[in-house]
């Protein structure tokens, strides 16, 4: 037979057993937070009608779609998880209750050009909460707290959530009668971090033909900084000259105001008034949240609150609020990063149990019982020599090995072996289970901050 | 704007909120179970190469694939999780331990016509052990336990799980000198359920060129029945007279020898020679599940021991033992038949707090607080009136409204009302915790039997 070469698509992410238990763990962090803020599971399929996820068209998506027919129809993958939910939330309008709550943890697909770390299966970590015509401010308040239990979750303390309000944004270059100018402005305002204020105040006046004053007014402002009562109280300074703007203003204090009882400490928190996220979609609150130790990496999960979810498949008026994790990219940069701290839960199996009798039915049984107790636990039945079970066992990474021969099961014990420490211990079934356990227990977080 | 009538496709399932968290705890039950018997978690691209997919070829599958061009990439959906897994093993040899255990729960796509309860994009929730050369039969025999852990996880009792062994099939064939018509032959006998062992003696006679005296030989063979004990024990009386007979004999011996330290009840599984699951690829044992109260459902969950994984890939012989369930058709006929049990955590949150007064501070700290004790919580903070809330309250299915007004934060309690008794009680945060709690833990089984 002729042997086809294996292999992975490039821009594909496919890992060893040691890395998905990693990546699982984050999964598991996200569902469980994401669960616990009320927000449902949804699952949408991974192709749609081709018309559907291209109703608005236009740009990068059309050229990065993977679309393609089959029989009649004219097929695509979906590239974001938002799109998809416009679709669901207009579809079963009817059958929904409003806010709607949902969660989804997904792959999507872009057919980007490859590059080291840019990936074409991807998956996202959304959430998002979606109003009948209108939706309470309370819920642009509670995304930083969901923000900052799911990084808390991940093992990390070393993070900051941004948040700014695009009718601040709006409102302020209004009173500069800038307005219609103000894409151009973000754009310009978007790069201080990487050139810095001079060089924007240049741009802003070279390429968005803003005066010499209108320029050193834009970078006053968004050199407003402090902790959170200092920047609110310098934005109260601007405050009674545009409408928009002072609504803004009042979001942003209601977002900010409750931070203690949601449980966000105020380091991990910051009011940012650089902070765009794009044009369009965007109207009120908007969040990012960056790694504090490794700034390089950009935003790690970010979003914001949008008027008009679904406006391509139905004309009621859904505002809504929703945040997303690019979990890939997330995970590969930690990786590469080398910030995954290995575990015990990195092996397949909490322990794995070796026979030492040519009766394998007492081993079978003690397997069942540290099962039942809920542990994992991997039965190893190969005829082997015990050397080389036991290098299985190191490979495979387990942190106890239970061995059960003639001597044991006449003491109704077993001999329980600690691959990390060496030593051994003579235990019953149930304290072998909870020697396990407790070792288990004393975990350490997923990823590692120095 | 114009608006695009928003459309899921047909064959694509896309489920509602609590019949998606029904679905959500069987993925649940579904990884729990194959952690529990130390599977690693495995997650391959959606797409892959076509050649490698189709390295084996013809048939339905390549009809059914969905197929397409991207650049000069000729891609392809995967259509089981069994290549994949092939690919993988043969790709990344070198850095795995052997038997390598992985369990896959991941979407598949096969363009089938459309037809109620087919589906074109399916879960299938798989698990295997390869192994480098050898495996040994224990591993066969701790399938059976996997499958009893999942469905008792379901909450089912009336499933039974049916084996056999292919070496006897095989060995049996050849001692009637019918080794080369085995494969017509298992066709005809498959249909022993449906026509009836008359229908099946014509047609072995009719269509498979056999003598009368072979064809009762056959039915004969297959008509054994009766406990594990009295099957092995008519067993016996064939052997001696074929190897690969009394080889798949001590096989199924060891399968069913352990039963009991393993915790399977002998009613939840049988001997069954008409078992026979397809012809090339299995070599060995051989597993079926039925719902007891639902045969037309057919067999829930399959598979066998294969001693070639990855031929098509790799020189190495790589055998192993595995299963598959449908999850997506399993769940569609479950709901169908109206065996799948609403339940409290079917809603997407076990509490909706609610704000009775104007700061919502007391109510984010409150559900703080809930969350922090292991609940799903979900904030209300919609200005509506008090009866919308609680017709939202209703249509979330949430067992509990916790309500927090002035007079509760003087007493420095909150109300906590039971939607499905209707009594409202007045409790501490902690207290409130644990009786809901509390509630939840009497929660009911995912899967009806009446």
């Amino acid at each position: 037979m002729e042997i086809i070469r294996p292999r992975t698509l490039s821009g594909f992410m496919e890992l060893l057993p040691a890395k998905q238990a990693q990546m699982e763990r984050m999964m598991e962090v996200l569902r469980r937070t994401y669960a616990s803020y009320g927000f449902a599971p949804l699952d949408t399929p991974a192709i749609e009608d081709a018309q559907i996820l291209l109703a608005k068209g236009g740009g990068e998506t059309e050229k990065q779609i993977y679309r393609f027919a089959k029989g009649d129809n004219d097929l695509a993958l979906r590239f974001d998880l938002t799109v998809p939910l416009a679709k669901y939330v207009a579809l079963h309008y009817n059958e929904l209750a409003f806010p709607f709550r949902r969660y989804q943890i997904g792959k999507v697909y872009r057919g980007e050009r490859a590059q080291r770390g840019r990936f074409r299966e991807f998956y996202q970590a959304d959430i998002d909460i979606i109003g009948d015509g209108q939706l309470d401010i309370l819920n642009e308040a509670e995304i930083p707290a969901i923000i900052y239990k799911v990084f808390r979750g991940f093992g990390l303390t070393r993070f900051q959530i941004r948040v700014n309000n695009r009718k601040i944004l709006s409102g302020f270059y209004a009173m500069l009668g800038l307005s219609e100018k103000a894409g151009d402005i973000m754009r310009c305002v978007d790069k201080l971090e990487k050139i810095g204020a001079g060089k924007v105040a240049r741009l802003l006046v070279a390429e968005c033909g803003l005066t010499q004053e209108q320029a050193e007014k834009i970078l006053r402002f968004t050199a407003i900084t402090g902790s959170n009562a200092q920047v609110l109280s310098a934005l109260e300074g601007y405050s009674g000259q545009n409408e928009l703007f002072d609504q803004g203003l009042e979001e942003l204090k209601a977002v900010t105001a409750n931070l203690a009882a949601f449980g966000v400490p105020e380091e991990n928190f910051a009011v940012d008034l650089t902070i765009a996220r794009g044009l369009d979609y965007y109207t009120g609150t908007v969040y990012e949240t960056a790694l504090l130790d490794h700034p390089q990496i950009g935003s790690v999960c970010s979003g914001g609150r949008y008027d008009d979810l679904a406006g391509y498949y139905t004309e009621r008026k859904l505002p809504g609020v929703g945040i997303s994790i690019g979990l890939t990219r997330l995970f590969y940069v930690l990786d590469e990063q080398g910030l995954l701290t290995e575990s015990a839960s990195s092996a397949p199996a909490d322990a794995l149990v070796i026979p030492m009798t040519a009766d394998p039915a007492p081993a079978i049984a003690l397997a069942e019982s540290l099962r039942g107790a809920g542990l994992r636990v991997q039965l190893y039945g190969e005829q082997k020599k015990f050397k080389q079970k036991m290098t299985y066992a190191n490979k495979l990474g387990v942190p106890f090995v239970v061995l059960l021969g003639e001597d044991e099961i006449g003491l109704d014990k077993c001999s329980v072996k600690d691959m990390r420490s060496g030593q051994q211990y003579l235990l019953t079934a149930r304290e072998a289970a909870d020697h396990i356990q407790a070792a288990l227990d004393g975990d350490r977080p997923l990823i590692r901050e120095d």
